[in-house]
């Protein structure tokens, strides 16, 4: 089988509410991702959502594309480029890599097509 | 400021409860984590769960150990090397390698002790 040139994309908005849920699941209430008030006087200039929200969106891009056992044989390598903010809206999708059989460039974008998280999804 | 030798650990009871949250915020109700019916007839032999519920607890570690703005100068590369199964305890945790400044191995493991995921964290 050869792998698709470009992942299915995945998107999501990343409001109060979905960062008050991801909160609650893991018990990570930092009031840097909470408290628009701390927030706001910290480095990072306000709330930022919390980082695994909008990682998930490669996740969500593999699996449409390849199932969800693909987690399975998958290395990725990641880095968080820019915070995402309230409201913002992520999507995250990723391009073979000319060459390659099964080497992803992997992204997760904001609405301004800013790139929030990049990295490499290397698949067995 | 010198690194720690060793990430504060973060745990996590891996339940149905859990996987539903977790579910729900992600869209993702793909049955091989929801139908116990469905799961057992793949080659998974049964439920497992979300892989990114587990990554989690390596980001909980490293905010733990270094506040959550860690996450923007992490590099993070990672494999999944076992399923999480319902009602497993999963905790994350990482050691700094011998003659870096900020390296760590990182991962995730079971009640049993078996790992999970494996993998690096860089911080900057």
């Amino acid at each position: 089988m050869t792998n698709p040139g470009e992942l299915k994309q995945a998107s999501k908005l990343i409001n109060t509410a979905a960062i008050a849920q991801y909160a609650a699941i893991t018990d990570d209430y930092n009031p840097i991702h909470m408290d628009a008030e701390f927030a706001a006087k910290t480095e990072m200039g306000g709330i930022i959502a919390h980082g695994m929200l909008s990682l998930n969106l490669i996740w969500q891009a593999l699996s449409a594309t390849f199932g969800p056992d693909v987690v399975t044989r998958t290395v990725l390598d990641v880095r968080f480029t820019k915070p995402v903010r309230v409201d913002d809206v992520v999507t995250g999708g990723g391009s073979l890599r000319e060459g390659t059989s099964g080497d992803y460039d992997v992204w997760v974008k904001n609405q301004n097509g800013e790139t929030v998280i990049k990295g490499s999804a290397v698949i067995d």
